[in-house]
């Protein structure tokens, strides 16, 4: 049995403080970058420790996208209309159940002005829109779809508009954005140690946070943090043994979302000052069966031969419900006229056919279930109908052409990507709360080290969305009078 | 803003003691009467608080049944044939994904011993099988199917064994059994305070939980507990709050099941000292639109009118299958041969029509998926077959009979009874675990406090099964050397 780990020690069980600061940043991404500019843009000294040998965290080599909107300049200038309210109304309905309305609300508000704050840190965005579904993987346009707003059913709940902002690169947009970030911190004056392992919060006897214990490259160190500490340390897609307890679904996706630092220990670190954990199920779960999108004129169908949804939604919601709700025993089934090879990631057909009786006695589908299903869809398409799920016209076409294909959608077979989601309750100054409903004193989070705007329904952008957002949040209040 | 709670208090902070015990239980229901008795017997002195005027919890109101096997003295009087290693095998395919073999297999393990144990108690048992599905509502005899064992897909992956034991009584059944329980623990000396609320445990400088601090009705009490702790305060279903923040799916349901101290306190106790909350999203969710049985001739159908499970299954397992994976956006569809009046809860009737193109058309689905799913269910079971869900050949006739009906399976229209599965992460001794795996010295936990043996296909029974099981171990171990 293991050690009970010591993550928490009393302000009067330390005796010296080897190094004293305003405000702690605990983990150098998204979220720690921008709590830190923050906070020293409004007078405090920072610290920020990492793990890493450097900046950037999983940030840095994600694919960049922020998902902002009510009407961003980026938006503007390329003639789409959103507004906060409009924003908000997709969220709501995305991000559920009971999606977070204390944070969705300040961040569909906020929405504008903090695209114009990373603008102003010197992130470059093309004033061009992608029109593919739903990342320009190989394009450095600025604006793209990159959730489910333009179709079925979000695009008769709330206007779509576009909001994945991508930085201006063909490769490495994250880098791109996260490098003018830390350029920024750095220009400040936010000062940063590496390879530096937080190893416990200092907790006063009034419960207020005060600081800190480090492993650092100068041994153990004892961190007054005078005004705050700001977890921003990511998830845990990495730790297994939490992915067993809380998400044990997510553990079926190859590829994890993620650097090995995503180990949960941000998160282990709030609850013991008291904080709360909710949502730990909760993740991203990237299906990535497409590009191309010639494949979007297949249909999914279930082990039961039934069709499950609509092809068009952006490949996160695909994956979430086909892992959640169909536990990945899912095929996409499409024509000779439609077949072409995904791009990311390598696909197994689990059955080729003359006809559709053909594939659905090799997928060993009981006779006439596949025949009924593609039936039904076929004898709509033609009419450019989808009455069951409303798939986009562009995308609606009878399944005619022989041969038929049957692409294995298993986990096993195909990678899934995934993040968790899941993690400390904050209040929209990102101040960690207890179960209670009371904020931590001193006790800030940010990033996928909180549960975010998205439990559900994430689309791309809204990891670094939350994360910079938030993190601005907490750097600022933390810079502030003490609560 | 609400206060911090302060559920945790320091040892150092407390200068006397009101009163001291070896092993102080937090809630009387089924696991708390089990704790106490095993303690009190293994010679520790025992007291238990309890928030209500009297003992019994959510317990004594319950069904009263344990859901036991492996060949228990009333299996083996009956003529079941079951082991621990069957139990097993049922158990780890159906509380999954992810299920928590370091409790289920010492369960299985002991479970005829437990039995035994509470039958010397003087809980009686009828031995007589029920052969209705899936609760004796109206009888006294003391087995009966109380999970989906002997359906599919489980009926293939283990021997299918009746493992619900209900004790000799038509009604009250839980009171009986629970009223022998607290008999018992009078019996040998269990001392108890009512009205009593444990407000906060105290920790020692070195993790170790020492006593607790409780609301009584002689004022704050400082109460030490020389040798544990063990929380068995219920689950969350009556806070709302948390359920919005853990399990908000769960909210849908409008028989919660439980007393008004269901409200999580129990947990918050166990994390403010150290302990972890794990699978908080997970329910029971029982949707009992049978008895009649004569309603398993129907079909349940999403709102794509597609079938979506064998109709056979425990009430249980399709409560929860309709709720989390259908948003309760179901029909049961059946014939004027089959329909018969619901028992347990009122029903309203969504559609009813002379054919069912006329019923699909009334229910506002496409035209022609309820047609086909209906003739490819009729066809098939015509010949006693269900190629795809393998319903029982008992209740496969083909749905013929004008008129046809739809009742409406939506949360808002049918009573969906729900209690709150997650919990404390504790071991097969009922140590409450921290993070990192580690028991915290001096704490305990079981039943609905904890995330136990079913996180998934819930069985009745499992509830006062690992209630009485596991808080049993935590009596025996508390009473036992100090770790």
């Amino acid at each position: 049995m293991n050690e009970v780990e010591l993550l928490r020690r009393e302000e009067r069980d330390v005796s010296v403080w080897d190094v004293e600061v305003d405000v702690l940043v605990v983990g150098y991404g998204c979220a720690g970058v921008c709590a830190a500019i923050e906070a020293r843009e409004a007078g405090a000294s920072v610290l920020v420790l990492d793990r890493a040998g450097g900046a950037g965290g999983t940030s840095i080599s994600s694919g960049g996208f922020v998902y902002l909107g009510g009407g961003t300049a980026l938006q503007k200038a390329l003639g789409f209309e959103d507004s906060a309210e409009n924003m908000f109304r997709y969220m709501m309905a995305a991000c559920g159940p009971a999606p977070d309305e204390a944070l969705i609300a300040p961040y569909c508000e906020g929405s504008v002005a903090h695209f114009d704050w990373i603008v102003a840190r010197g992130v470059p965005y093309r004033e061009s829109f992608f029109a593919g579904a739903h990342e320009p993987f190989d394009s450095d346009e600025g604006l793209v779809f990159s959730g489910s707003e333009h179709v079925h059913p979000y695009n008769e709940i709330a206007t779509p508009a576009p909001r994945g902002h991508a930085p201006r690169s063909i490769r490495d947009k994250g880098a791109l954005f996260m490098n003018k970030l830390i350029a920024s911190a750095d220009a400040v004056g936010v000062e940063s140690r590496f390879q530096s392992r937080c190893d416990a919060l200092v907790v006063a006897s009034d419960g207020r946070v005060v600081g800190a214990i480090a492993t650092t490259l100068e041994g153990e160190q004892h961190i007054r943090a005078r005004k705050g500490v700001v977890l921003s340390a990511g998830g845990f897609i990495y730790n297994d043994a939490m992915l067993e307890r809380y998400a044990p679904m997510l553990r079926q996706c190859k590829h994890k979302v993620g650097t090995e630092n995503d180990d949960g220990l941000g998160i282990r670190l709030g609850l013991a000052a008291g904080g709360e954990a909710i949502r730990m199920e909760s993740g991203d779960v990237s299906m990535a069966i497409f590009p191309p999108n010639s494949l979007r004129h297949g249909i999914f169908v279930n082990h039961a031969g039934q069709r499950i949804l609509n092809e068009d939604v952006y490949f996160g919601r695909a994956g979430e419900i086909i892992l959640f709700h169909h536990d990945t025993r899912a095929y996409l089934v499409v024509d000779d006229d439609h077949y072409d090879r995904p791009l990311n990631f390598p696909v197994e057909i689990a059955a080729v056919g003359e006809s559709i009786a053909e594939l659905e006695s090799e997928l060993g589908f009981p006779m006439g279930v596949l025949q009924s299903t593609v039936s039904f869809y076929n004898e709509h398409a033609a009419k450019g109908e989808d009455p069951l799920f409303h798939k986009l016209p562009k995308y609606l076409t009878p399944i005619v052409k022989a041969p038929f294909g049957a692409l294995d959608l298993s986990s096993e077979k195909l990678v899934y990507s995934a993040f968790t989601l899941g993690g400390l309750r904050i209040d929209a100054n990102a101040r960690v709360l207890s179960a209670s409903g009371a904020a931590i004193p001193g006790l800030y989070a940010a990033g996928r080290t909180t549960s975010g705007i998205a439990k559900q329904g994430y689309s791309s952008g809204m990891s670094l969305g939350d994360g910079s957002f938030f993190g601005r949040a907490a750097g600022r209040h933390a810079a502030g009078p003490l609560d």
